[in-house]
């Protein structure tokens, strides 16, 4: 039997008891980890500090170095996360639709946990803590592969995540971490599909494309986010300005931050100067269609290409369209149906903007960076699913859960 | 382009207009469908002739040969079925949550249709009304791939459904068929992963099996049915045997049909020589246990591999167990997930039961044969998911939908 293995059967005994262990016991585990975090936050910088030294001299850059680092301010919202995830309701049990069938049978549709959930994942340790948390609360077992570049905050977290949970009762095995950050483990780990009920692959885009092409386990795919915002000859000028800003600059480097911002050209010579005079001021690249460079002419022609890239930088591209109906058609082309925004005052544009979007989130009047699981009321998140099955958008306890019918008859029969 | 691809792209654009179109216009074209079958019976009658007649000349078997054959009872049946589904409540657009958040921003999940679904079957030619009927009114567009053996069947049923589809204002594309039953077309569609959002395969172990296999599309499997039922020591002997003949007897070729019976200790020596005399008189092969067959000599000693077993056929497992502790091990150990049900009048044993089982469907005092759309209320349906991901089930008009985020505000914007 191998490593890899050895855990996965381990996941698989555990999930089992899991599936029915009582609420007060999770919470009692979840809080008691929060505490821990607290409590043990020299040492998880310590460790911290291993990794930040490789990442420093393996040359990353400063933003992945930010994301890598423990400060005291971020173990103490990770373990506010793990608190808020303990005041969740408990999913597991939930009767999500009940009724009484002519012949009196009494069906209910009650909510389960999946069973045992895989997550690969890169960079941010905090993941560590979201990903054992939510799974813990909603009955599942769960087994962690981080990213070598954040392995010792990891191993860290996840034996402050081992020993609390121990001690609250929690069945051995529910919260597991494979301590190797060697290829083959992870590449192992996508085919035990006996074992494992699904696998959330949360990184870069070469990382979920590794594991949607190798995973014999169904997977949740959390992809691109080539997001956009549409203004409308309706929006209102300064409410347009500061969603498309914030959008945009507020954290670049996220699946949620918009790469094209769509106008319409009824607003476009009153709205783009101002729009494209801030974007400069905060040193965002501007790459603008043809009006747009008639507008503001400080701007690198916008390409095919652009419109189809998910920058991840301070760089947008601007195009300006004849109204809702072009722009639904330009994101119905480049989009990735992850989130995509309109800005108005038009109640019919609003409506027909977010009934013909096909897209994870639609939103009006709303920055797209509110797609996130904590910003959605869920506590925290496993990732962010761009596909149709299953899960869409954020997702939180519910979105790792399944459901199955218990039936209570009294001898009815088939006829 | 591919006679497949050109139909994949027909059903991509029907999908968009599809997914707005208001429920008038698809119950409308749902109840003229119904309408057409029976004014269109002996068409349909003759149609199937063709496929019996080549059916006996290759000599399939007398009960593939009944669930081909189309009688009167079966259309009306199958335009039944169709009114049912227009009936029922329009899935599409429905807010399955809403909420306001701390920052004023009204979060809605809207359920809205998959896109494209496509789903390869075999044999029963009512499967092409089902599905067009469930995809239409849940606002997906579909791709039918019938097998060979219904060939001249599921073309004339597709042609009624489309002509009454096109005069109801329903868009192109919505409905459509795979006209050849070469494998190579089949192959090509569990490829068209740009059209296609989901895969259902519906009929053998083979075919679901080649297309989980192939399919480069998300597949929601209809897996094996090799479902239990347990007799508790507290079970009333007269409603366990009516369920237990039920289970097993009533059509013992279908997936929900029993294949395993457990039978406390306590109350083995009261209820089998009822039970199994019955079955011998229903002609019901019995392959027992060593203690079945103390109690009931004229029975063949059971294998492992008669539990493992989908017999689809009156050939019936029976094994007597200590309790319910044992009867969920045998079942963990043997069971497919697909339906189990106990038959006892102890609450704790009900609820242990209940709560330990993964399956898509545990009973109380059923028969394991309600495991199915239309018992379950849902007017018909795609087909039963044996998988934890997505659907879990009979899958009805909610199965074959996903959800987005519309979220509506006056300005958010990320702090």
């Amino acid at each position: 039997m191998t490593y890899v293995e050895s855990i996965c059967i381990k996941a698989k005994a555990a999930s089992r008891d899991l599936a029915v262990l009582g609420t007060a016991c999770k919470d009692k585990a979840l809080l008691a980890m929060a505490d821990s975090f607290e409590n043990n936050a020299d040492l998880l910088k310590t460790e911290n500090s291993k990794d930040l030294e490789a990442a420093k001299a393996a040359g990353i850059t400063s933003a992945m170095l930010k994301r890598l680092e423990l400060t005291d301010k971020k173990i103490a919202q990770m373990a506010d996360g793990v608190r808020q995830i303990a005041a969740l309701r408990d999913p597991v049990g939930e009767t999500i639709e009940g009724y009484i069938r002519p012949n009196g049978m009494e069906v209910r549709k009650v909510r389960v946990p999946i069973g045992v959930i895989g997550i690969i994942y890169e960079s941010r340790p905090n993941v560590t803590a979201d990903a054992a948390a939510l799974c813990l609360k909603s009955g599942n077992a769960v087994i962690l592969r981080g990213g070598k570049e954040a392995i010792n905050s990891n191993l860290a977290i996840a034996k402050l995540i081992q020993d609390a949970a121990d001690k609250a009762g929690v069945p051995e095995g529910a919260v597991q971490i494979i301590e190797t950050t060697d290829r083959a483990a992870a590449n192992e780990l996508m085919k035990m599909k006996p074992y494992i009920d699904c696998l959330i692959p949360r990184g870069g885009k070469g990382l979920i494309q590794t594991v949607v092409e190798n995973s014999t386990i169904p997977v949740i795919e959390h992809g691109d986010g080539n997001c956009h915002m549409y203004i409308d000859d309706s929006a209102d000028i300064e409410m347009a300005n500061n969603l498309a800003f914030n959008a945009k600059v507020q954290n670049p480097s996220v699946c949620n931050a918009m790469e094209t911002l769509l106008v319409s050209e009824k607003i476009a010579a009153e709205f783009l100067p101002g729009m494209c005079t801030r974007y400069a001021e905060a040193r965002v690249e501007i790459r603008g269609c043809r009006k747009t460079r008639e507008i503001f002419p400080q701007t690198i022609p916008a390409t095919d290409e652009d419109y189809e890239t998910e920058f991840l930088d301070l760089i947008v591209a601007i195009r300006v369209v004849s109204g809702v109906e072009e722009a639904i058609s330009h994101i119905e082309k480049y989009g990735s149906r992850h989130t995509e925004a309109i800005v108005t005052s038009d109640l019919n544009n609003a409506k027909l903007f977010t009934s013909r979007i096909d897209a994870a989130a639609v939103f009006v009047n709303v920055s797209t960076r509110f797609t996130d699981g904590y910003e959605f009321g869920k506590g925290a998140e496993m990732g962010i699913s761009t596909q149709k099955l299953h899960a869409r958008g954020p997702m939180g306890l519910e979105e790792i859960t399944t459901y199955k019918y218990v039936v209570y008859g009294d001898g009815q029969v088939r006829g």
